[in-house]
């Protein structure tokens, strides 16, 4: 029950994640893997995105961690399946949790969906809202831009709203009354995407989808952490762990911060091992 | 002389170094690899940046390329230094031409330097111009929206011009003569950074540049390719080949597309390796 919960994200928007599992479970201790040496994972084949992801669970799961929490869109997309299949503890994802609350809450059954090109591609959102409730109507958006629009701290400028517009134009064409935040980063660009789409419709924040979830499966395997227990936090990066603390409280809040360290990722050398089909390796002088 | 010649770069960006290459030396075969499954590497480490940099060296190398021409702007800025003292074969990076170019042609001695956070970062170019002429001023911005509008395509929209506009303003308040594009996305943009510097201000594209100091250096070793050679040209990308054609036409122009192949880059798994200082391993059950 004290082990932590791990949490796991390309870089580091999945901190708005932890977030909300700290809101929600104030006692739990989080191990907070941010694979920043790799991201983004948007861009990536499958294929990658789910060798990356099962490196990360047996990573965070040798650290001892009780549950799974895989906080990056584009992994929760690509890589649920097999995570579910090989990992030994629960593990939840942001697209499962934010597709059963947007199910919950829309009215008139027209759901939008926002996220990077690869989550948008993988139609994810589309198969887990279809399984829940099939006549829901789905209108989805790619916006790459927004990802780096929030890196550049440019939340409320005149060109974020601009990019906003076009992004979302498809969206209030289908008339959608509930919108998925598919991705870590969009919190953080909620004020704007609520005016761009009108006070009217809901969004839904992934994360703080995920949390209730989590919340809810570990009080039901009783696996929740004492009432009043000192939480510890740990954050692990791939890179940079010295630049976490300086970019981290633009999700985070800084009474948060933890335990900040950087893995040492240095790989044996592929390219090493790689010799082209139907050529021989050249020897080196 | 008919070794192919090595190109490397984070993605595919590097690309327009290629089509530059490519005019000014139509008989050379090119080796291209694009580190699609890791970039981007402007915001990674110098530590991390250099690792990758020499597994890319490596890995060209064992195709017996007669020649190492660094695209990426973080690379040249991070590693050239290390690539220059492992590498067994002449170095070129975009950084070094880029400047030279710059310093040649400043009238006023006042140039400025666009790139990513990471290559401004790095003052690398401030560096070489100053090493080349330490009277001229350099006026340098970091510009990371402009790969990812590239990459969406809107190469001429209002939103792009707005971008500009604000990342330009203060080259355009230092009054520079001269703008070295100092990132392989940039020369896409050339239209609208044209515009917003004004036409009396030059615009360096380093990749054109380090074209001319690789012919100049295969000509003076004489390792020029025969003329009326027939060029063979491979790319090697180590993630999503197939996404390559497709992405490949906007820097390069389909006509040079020569064969694609994906690099199995399955690292060995580092994290079976790591164990955080000050704790045993788990057992695994």
């Amino acid at each position: 029950m004290k082990a932590p919960l791990g949490v796991f994200d390309s870089g580091l928007g999945g901190l708005t994640v932890v977030r909300s599992l700290v809101r929600a479970l104030p006692a739990e201790s989080i191990a907070y893997f941010g694979d920043t040496a790799r991201l983004p994972y948007g861009n990536k084949s499958p294929a990658t995105v789910r060798r990356l992801s099962l490196e990360a669970y047996w990573f965070l799961r040798h650290l001892g961690v009780k549950a799974f929490v895989v906080a990056c869109n584009s992994a929760s997309a690509l890589a649920m399946e097999t995570l579910l299949r090989e990992a030994d503890v629960p593990v939840l994802g942001v697209v499962e949790a934010g597709a059963r609350r947007a199910a919950a809450e829309t009215v008139g059954g027209r759901v939008g969906v926002l996220g990077t090109r690869a989550t948008i591609g993988s139609r994810c959102y589309e198969e887990a809202l279809g399984a829940l409730n099939p006549s829901i109507e789905v209108a989805a958006a790619a916006c790459p831009l927004f990802v780096p629009l929030v890196e550049e701290g440019w939340l409320d400028r005149e060109v974020t709203r601009q990019v906003a517009r076009d992004y979302l134009a498809p969206l209030r064409e289908a008339g959608v009354d509930t919108v998925i935040l598919g991705c870590t980063h969009y919190p953080l660009l909620r004020r704007v995407i609520q005016e761009e789409m009108g006070e009217g419709v809901r969004l839904i924040d992934s994360g703080e989808a995920v949390a209730e979830e989590v919340r809810d499966m570990l009080t039901s395997r009783s696996l929740r952490a004492p009432a009043g227990a000192v939480p510890r936090h740990r954050f692990l990066v791939s890179d940079q762990a010295e630049r976490f603390a300086e970019e981290a409280g633009k999700f985070l809040g800084e009474d948060l911060l933890g335990e900040v360290r950087a893995v040492d990722q240095s790989d044996l050398p592929w390219y090493d091992r790689w010799v082209p089909p139907g050529e021989t390796r050249e020897q080196e002088g």
